[in-house]
């Protein structure tokens, strides 16, 4: 526990591997940003729902990070201010959480701390959609979403059945691309596919397992890594796609070793925890 | 995370194999519902406690289904009248979540949308019973609960201490169908033994492993479970023996599996997925 | 789940090994604890935080423990009343909690109901160390706390980055003894090495494995323990030095028996649950 307590100083710029704005990062560019999340251990502050609150904290654990859950209004913007990244998921939202997630966002643009929005199931009703649209306009670093929830977003849909609307994937990256411009943001779009996108640069990253659609919260855990990466100093792009990479990779070796979804989800942390940026690297089916 | 935001077609009623009102169901009708339910893959609400969201929503996606935890009063309503079944949970009920199960119940009764009452706890402190009576009022199409829960919304009782007042496994399986009677649903009362009840018709699942009450939540699976088998489209005795039964074979195969609570928690995930009619049908011992 | 709802006879005091206050306990009585424990199926209610509910839940029984999970400002007072012991624990707090806290906590206070603090991340923002203090100073039989909490208790520091402010392991020692004084209480810090102090006599338990502190809620499951022990009968100091020791002796086993951190929690429930006085007093290294 002591670990959620300390912010690591922050990142030396000159140690922070950068990447040039206009290339899309390689395999090993996503493989390395690992080695900074563990030498760093960032603090990284979550806003998420009840459903993955276990699970996420134990991905971040397992990862090397030193994730807290704090939410309430009366302390959410103390505690980003002393946070190196933000994670904000709207799966069970209600109104008090909402008003914690604005004090917080609000405290990490005072900070320039950078933080991720994952607007779980934007489009399912008016009230969540209404508060991930007002929650993707306060200039989140990243937002990592499934392509309904971007669709709804990018503003081509209504109502929640978005995902069946598009009818390519051309149309669904079209709409991530999109929406990055909109919020100048980076979008982390996952599915079968995973696309990472500045609206300029797209990376589509080719791994993961079938079987973790089977468990529940491996989308959020994506976007509690991403709150890893970029807390560990690494830019919006970098953090996005090697946060997302990660998980894909760590899934596919435990979907190997799992016998079904609950060993997968324990395999998942066991996998997340074992993985090396060389394993990683050699994995990685990027394009 | 893209399943939680489509509800299937409502089921096509000549394919749903539905039961003679007044015949008792067979093991090979409880394992042939399992069909429906991976078929349809339906869109279950889950209103319920902090302690099993993980797990419950993870049992859900293991036998095919999708569940979604939606709870506030801004949103519970709207997203009832889109969802294929509900589960109305109240292990760690507040004020807040109870306008949000009352909106949703009520949305739910307006679409016809299926529903279970997991009442946790009733009996224990005046607040708690108050809520539970309440909600047992709604018409639930199923109620599944412990012995003393039932005895409690039967009215025999007052206090948490009910179950050691029943003196006999009559006294309990008659407190059962006076609540079904009572209620006008379908009674799953689980323990040693699990009765399923329509006050007119009684079946008995002798199935199960002492070991599973070492891990919290079984009972709130259950209860998830019949929102499954529920939005499938199987009547209300169908779907609470079908799912009854299902954890109980599940939690005999996950125990001897296991070599303790921890393992026994993975197994049952992992059993669930890959439990199959045949499977089934052939390890339960009804009457 | 009917266990939830009986809370066993109280103790019988002949039965019930008491310690000689002013004598430190040794190995055979910490280990001879659990045997109360396991026989008396203690009653505990949690009021505590989202991230650890499944996994304290699931600590509790697996220690023969009776867990009920109930925070709600309507009923948290009436439950404490027939509870055998109350674990309060901060790590999520909201407003509406510490209502929940406040009103449970009078009630325990009432009855003689011996109950644990967990001041989670006490220090951390303003808000959370009013509320940790507030509680701290309503007598609790047991805080259980790391050394970070141990020191903005104390009053020894301010901000939440205390640990790394204390130069030694003495100064850690006395923090936790000066605690112990002020609120008249057990203190157990935990960490690297765990501490049990009442202000005079110190037990030092140089238990545990390294890969715990890559698990969340390691030290919110100690403190579910504590409440176990201390609802079983035991006076605060061997409750609170069985329950962390319980934990640190099985967490050497998990963590030898996993293969990281998702194993090593499923590996814990296990291990408590296969735990015996004689192989846990095998193990215990005391100073």
């Amino acid at each position: 526990m002591d670990s959620r307590l300390r912010r690591p100083a922050d990142p030396d710029p000159t140690k922070v591997p950068t990447m040039n704005a206009l290339r899309v990062p390689q395999s090993s560019d996503l493989a390395g940003a690992l080695t900074a999340v563990r030498e760093r251990a960032p603090l990284v502050q979550n806003i998420t729902n009840y459903v993955v609150m276990n699970t996420t904290a134990n991905a971040l654990l397992a990862v090397g990070a030193s994730p807290a859950m704090i939410h309430a209004p009366e302390e959410a913007g103390d505690f980003a201010r002393i946070s190196n990244a933000l994670v904000i998921n709207i799966g069970t939202l209600s109104a008090p959480w909402v008003r914690g997630m604005r004090a917080a966002v609000s405290a990490a643009a005072d900070r320039s701390v950078p933080w991720v929005l994952d607007p779980v199931g934007a489009g399912a009703t008016p009230y969540r959609t209404d508060v991930a649209r007002e929650l993707a306009a306060l200039r989140p670093s990243v937002i990592r979403a499934n392509a309904s929830e971007v669709a709804v977003l990018a503003g081509q849909l209504v109502g929640g059945r978005g995902v069946d609307s598009l009818h390519s994937p051309e149309a669904v990256s079209d709409a991530a691309a999109t929406l990055a411009r909109t919020c100048e943001c980076v979008v982390a779009m996952t599915g079968e596919v995973d696309y990472i996108t500045d609206g300029v640069r797209t990376l589509r990253i080719r791994n993961g397992d079938v079987l973790l659609s089977r468990v529940t919260g491996m989308g959020c855990t994506a976007s509690a890594l991403v709150g890893a990466f970029l807390g560990a100093g690494h830019d919006s792009f970098l953090a996005a796609a090697a946060a997302v990479a990660l998980l894909a990779v760590a899934g596919e070796d435990a979907a190997a070793a799992a016998s079904g979804p609950g060993s997968l989800q324990v395999q998942v942390l066991d996998t997340l925890y074992h993985m090396t940026p060389a394993a990683m690297a050699a994995r990685l089916r990027l394009e």
